[in-house]
């Protein structure tokens, strides 16, 4: 409680940003430190000068809203997640502007999950909505966690798609975690809630600015292994998320479609420009390296395919075990034994049961059969 | 009139194939030498034996047929075009399989003008009627022969565009150049031996069988600089011409579609294989590196590319000039000559007349410029 009271401190430093936060708490080792620099120690890191200087040395924090923030994140219940923590996305936290602090409402466990950011315009064509449910569908029942923006069309219905699949799916917001927009999502973010997360970066009470989004699908990208846009104008706000998905070295994924439909101008030019063409979401695993995965999947003969993997096998039962058990009886760090878990978990070699614990997948391995059509 | 008797001979010899042929040829220097050559000296060819070498050396030769096929070929204004002549297509001239003879109606010089082969299904939807309409108008305008199979659907779309915007169509047949496939198609057949020309490697008479069409394909492509497929089922025969396309090294361009739609099917697979997803007929001159053509077109700023175009803009003027005098007065081979006009015909440099004959194209320039939706 305490660091989350002296995290929000320094958020709510006016011109304070995620880069240089970040900075500090990498100075001085954790925001406590950061709150007790004097103005000289302050003055040496890099970027720390002017106004932001002078409200972090005078320290006159602003801690009845700090207090407003707390009480707010103690009604929605949401829990803040740090980057330091094994709970924090482990694809996000490589990204050098990764955000420090998450605000997450639901089962922050599926944020370790393999992911997949599903987005698109927000008014699809008939032809993007039968898409974006048929894929993500695909992806969720293949054991992937579809991850989107809340938004109108695209996003709400690949949300409602890995729902509705029995998967999991992860909204990312560009306000804060106590307000959701648009307003007619409610019912379905209490059932994002229910299956998965939401997520945001902003303190609570952050309205839905047009200047948000786009460092939302930073997020939305960075906590994904690729970013499969489904339909997309030539202007459409996915390709931005496509282009961070880029940079972060994700791959990036589009669905064909006519020429002549305006909703595909923007997705046949990613895959003009080198994004990979998804005719099935079976292309997706392919793409991802996981189309042996897949296979065997159909095959039903899954194997450990590493030493890593065997080992992790054997400490598993059909009970569940805490990861932190696992770590222990394999000798292995928690970051190694979290992402091998989360890879054998879409194999279906293992199965999260909640909290942080896993059991053998062996009995529950049809949930992640593939789908033939 | 004797070279087109000979070769007329040997291509009725049972069994004696187009790549067999092409090696006596070269073997012997020409037809009349493979006519008289004798037992041992054929068997000495590499593949010649068994009953094709003993047909070749008792040198009884069907010369009741050959008079037939001379009748033929004089009764529809057909003409013989050897492998070793200027007018045969450059590209196709590289090829290991390619006829040592082809019989053309109509203008041969289309052939040398840079072609490309626009195919799909002869099933077309809605979709891929107005799509290959656009592109092969866009094509034909900017200075492209489309060259296509004269089949229903996708090709004949495709013939009839490109004559529509006044360009050049040339058609290559599956069957001998004096049967038109299918019957229905006659009307069109006449119009291309108008505007461009219809070509076959098949003696007269032979008809459509479905082995000869693979065979057509590679003549298809391996008279173009690329081959764009417009629409192709999951087992269209233009996927046949794509592959032949690949294995000559040629571009391989293709339309993207609905994923829903079963037209699209091939097309979303070979973009997915590699082929360049087409958005806009300026897609394929920037793919086939003619992209600066094009925006020098667009510029009305048209300049010689290197010295082999500067040195033969010279040579001409706005009277017509046989090739032959070109590459006379610019001491240039002939291959270079034709070749480099080809291309800056393209460009809107020069401009064919007709009978190897050239002028300077800054008057005509308007009919090459690039037309803008």
């Amino acid at each position: 409680m305490d660091t989350l009271r002296d995290m929000l401190r320094l958020m709510l430093v006016p011109g304070l940003g995620t880069v240089r936060l970040t900075r500090l708490l990498d100075t001085f080792g954790s925001a406590a430190g950061v709150l007790k620099a004097d103005f000289e120690e302050l003055a040496r890191v890099k970027g720390i000068s002017g106004p932001v200087l002078q409200a972090l040395a005078r320290k006159h924090w602003n801690d009845s809203e700090v207090e407003r923030q707390l009480e707010v994140l103690e009604t929605i219940g949401a829990r803040p997640v740090y980057r330091w923590q094994n709970e924090y996305p482990v694809y996000l936290a490589q990204l050098y502007d990764a955000p420090s602090l998450l605000f997450v409402r639901g089962k922050v466990e599926h944020l370790n999950r393999p992911c997949l950011a599903v987005v698109g315009t927000r008014g699809p064509s008939l032809y993007g909505r039968e898409m974006v449910r048929k894929l993500s569908e695909g992806l969720a029942a293949a054991g992937f966690t579809i991850v989107s923006g809340l938004a109108r069309g695209i996003d709400s219905l690949a949300h409602v798609a890995a729902l509705d699949a029995g998967g999991t799916t992860v909204a990312v917001l560009g306000c804060g975690a106590d307000r959701i927009y648009p307003a007619e999502n409610q019912k379905l973010a209490e059932r994002i809630i229910e299956q998965g997360c939401l997520v945001s970066e902003y303190l609570m009470g952050t309205p839905p600015e047009g200047k948000n989004f786009p460092r939302r699908n930073r997020i939305l990208s960075g906590i994904s292994l690729g970013a499969l846009v489904v339909e997309a104008g030539a202007t459409s706000g996915a390709l931005i998320t496509a282009n961070l998905a880029l940079e972060q070295n994700r791959e990036v994924l589009a669905v064909p479609g006519s020429i002549l439909s305006p909703a595909s101008q923007g997705t046949n030019r990613l895959i003009q420009e080198g994004a990979k063409l998804v005719r099935d979401y079976r292309d997706i695993l392919e793409e991802l390296n996981l189309g042996a995965v897949a296979q065997q999947i159909e095959m039903k003969e899954i194997l450990p395919a590493s030493d890593t993997e065997s080992l992790l096998l054997k400490q598993l039962t059909t009970e569940p075990v805490h990861i932190d058990e696992v770590c222990r009886s394999s000798g292995l760090p928690v970051s190694t034994v979290s992402s091998t878990l989360a890879m054998m978990e879409l194999k279906g070699l293992v199965k999260s049961t909640g909290n942080m614990q896993y059991v053998l997948a062996r009995e529950a391995r049809q949930e992640y059969r593939v789908k033939v059509d």
